[in-house]
This record gives structure tokens, sequence and C-alpha cells, in this order.
């Protein structure tokens, strides 16, 4: 299967290429500065023109897009837009223009997060932002062509995110990186769509 | 008790004026062009004025807000701004610039609906906003100042709107406009926070 994998030199894309790749798939890695293509998801003309050079492909699974993390009093303008604009919109980007490329029953797996579910300090733009792409999942299973499929997996933190992210998520039991890379499996190769795989352990 | 009524001139706003009125309460009606103040909510600057001409006030109680309906392969870029514009950042512009002039122990009750828990055909843009107000809720009523409290409503088809909608909502059970305004008095005089209050009979 050949697959289309944004965000692929993240922390939970390595761990996404490591599982797909040893199982003998074709991964097509892509970053906004790495990889064998790069875009800039918040731009849909950029996104257009990444899908125009790959070509058909089975599987776009994205782990890739920003929030911007502020108090609520001091969350602006700026923070929204970057938010909404890139894990949200960038997401969206992602399946819409990748409908004349992606072959018949292939499957689209986007990426949400805890903290939709489970706010922290800082995170209302985020927590806006995953629900929406969860409300857009489970929306967009409905009105996809070719027999197309579309899931979210939500994670919470990640062990190899505990030094960075750790303090700003207290008591949050993290979750192993190839855990994460499971759910994204269980997506592309499953045959379930408007699904949310979440792991909070 | 003083309380704004952002879109009290809607099917939705007209139940909840009439319901709070009757009770004694002081409301001040706002409207795109009725009303006793006019507001764009999409845009923060006219949200900010409409705030410093009121003054104190205890209560914002929103029932507007505009989302795009279009078959998913025809949502653009038009469509989304639209939708994340007026009924997403219109209702965050609503509670973001309230703060320097609602008072202590205050209370937001915003809007989402049922196309984000339970689609329906051209609503992918509907389900990704409701369910962006929802987590813009939940993760907000942890970070309010002075006391404040913030809900959200989730009201399915209308009774009063049967005519117009109830060929998008196949099989819903719609509910009446009253019921709805009972959600914002429970929203606004009860002591929960972070809530959303459904309306799925």
């Amino acid at each position: 299967m050949k697959i289309v994998l944004v965000g692929a030199n993240g922390t939970i894309g390595k761990k996404v290429h490591e599982l797909l790749f040893a199982e003998g798939h074709e991964i097509v890695k892509v970053g906004k500065t790495s990889g064998d293509f790069q875009v800039d998801i918040a731009d849909r003309e950029s996104v257009r023109r990444l899908y125009a050079k790959i070509g058909a492909f089975d599987a776009v699974a994205n782990a890739s897009g920003e929030v911007a993390f502020a108090p609520f009093e001091k969350l602006g303008a700026a923070e929204w837009g970057l938010s909404l604009g890139s894990k949200l919109m960038g997401q969206v980007h992602l399946v819409q223009e990748a409908l004349p490329y992606i072959r018949e029953k292939g499957s689209f797996t986007l990426i949400s997060g805890i903290v939709g579910d489970d706010p922290i300090f800082s995170g209302v733009a985020a927590a806006a932002v995953n629900r929406a792409i969860e409300g857009f999942v489970i929306a967009a299973a409905n009105e996809l062509p070719k027999g197309l499929r579309i899931n979210v997996v939500s994670p919470t933190l990640l062990v190899e995110s505990l030094k960075e992210f750790g303090p700003f998520f207290p008591g949050y039991t993290p979750v192993e990186g190839t855990q994460v890379a499971q759910a994204y499996k269980k997506s592309i190769f499953g045959n379930r769509t408007g699904q949310k795989y979440t792991l909070y352990p």
C-alpha cells in the first residue's frame, strides 16, 4: 500500500513510519522542511501542489499540525489564527485536496488529542481545534466519495515527549509512541470509518 | 439581572427573551441589524465596541452565528471562513471581549447544535464548528476569571423551524423553542460550568 505520511519526522510520525515500513508498505514521507516532499498544510495551494507531485496513493496519515498554547486572556487573533489555520484547516486541506488522487477504498487518518476531552492550562484553542477535527471526521465520513474512509487518532501525552511536555500534563499517564502507531495502523487497515481512536491509558 | 442577549430577534433568541423578560430581568437585545445594539460577532472590534457601549452586565447569552451548509466537495475556503469566523470565532469574541465588563460570578451561554453529534448531509463545517464550540467551553470553563461560568446549549431542529429546515433533518424529532429557552435559563441561573445542555428528544 502506498501511504502519504505527513509529519513523518515528528515523534508520532517516526513511530508510524517504523511500523508500516517494516511491514513492506511504500511510505511517502512528507514534512514542513524534511522528508521526500515538503508542505505547509495551512496553505491549501501548497497541499494541492504536494498531491500533484505525488500522484496516486492509497492512504493519507497525518501526524502534524500546530496549535497555540496560551493563558485564556492572552489567546488573541494570532493564536487563534495559527491554531485554526494549521491543525484544523491543515487537516481539512489534506483531506479535500487528496480527493482527485486517492484511490478507491482509500483512507484518511487525522490527529486530535486528549486536550479536547481533558483540558490542560492554556489549552483552550487546542481543545476547540481537537474537537473540531473530531466533528469534521464524523461528518465527513458520511460524505466521502469512492468508498473512502476517515478516522481520527486522539493520543494523550507521549512517553517520548515527557521531558518536553510532561509538566503541562500533571497526572496524565503517558502512552508509548508505538501504541499510537498501532492506532494509525488500525485506522488505515481496518474497515471502520468516522471513528475516534483514543489512547488515554 | 442584566443579560446581553445576542441574536435576540432569531427563533431561539425570541423565546429566551420572552422567558427571561417575563421574569423581570433586564435584557439588552443585540442583533446584526435589529435590537437595542448591533454587532457583527465575526469582527472582534465590533464586539469590543458593543460591550463598551453597553457597560457592566451579568450575563451574555448568544443565540447567533452562521455556518455554511454545502456538500463536502463544494466546501471551499469561503464556506470554511464564514463558518469558523462567525459561529466559532464570533462566540469566542463574545466571551473574550466581555471580560472587562461582565460582573463577578457572571455567565456565558453559547450555542452549538445537534449536527456535531448526529451529522446531516452538507453539515461537515457545522459539525466541526459545533464541536469546536463545545471544546472551547469545557476548556475555557477552567480558565475564566472572576468566578465566571460558561456553558453551551446544543439544540436539535426546532418545531418553529420545521417548515424551513425540516427536510434537512429526516427523522429528527424537533424540540419546542420554549424548551431551548429553558436550557439557557438553566445555564444562566444554575451553578454549573463547562456543561453542554443538549435538547435531543
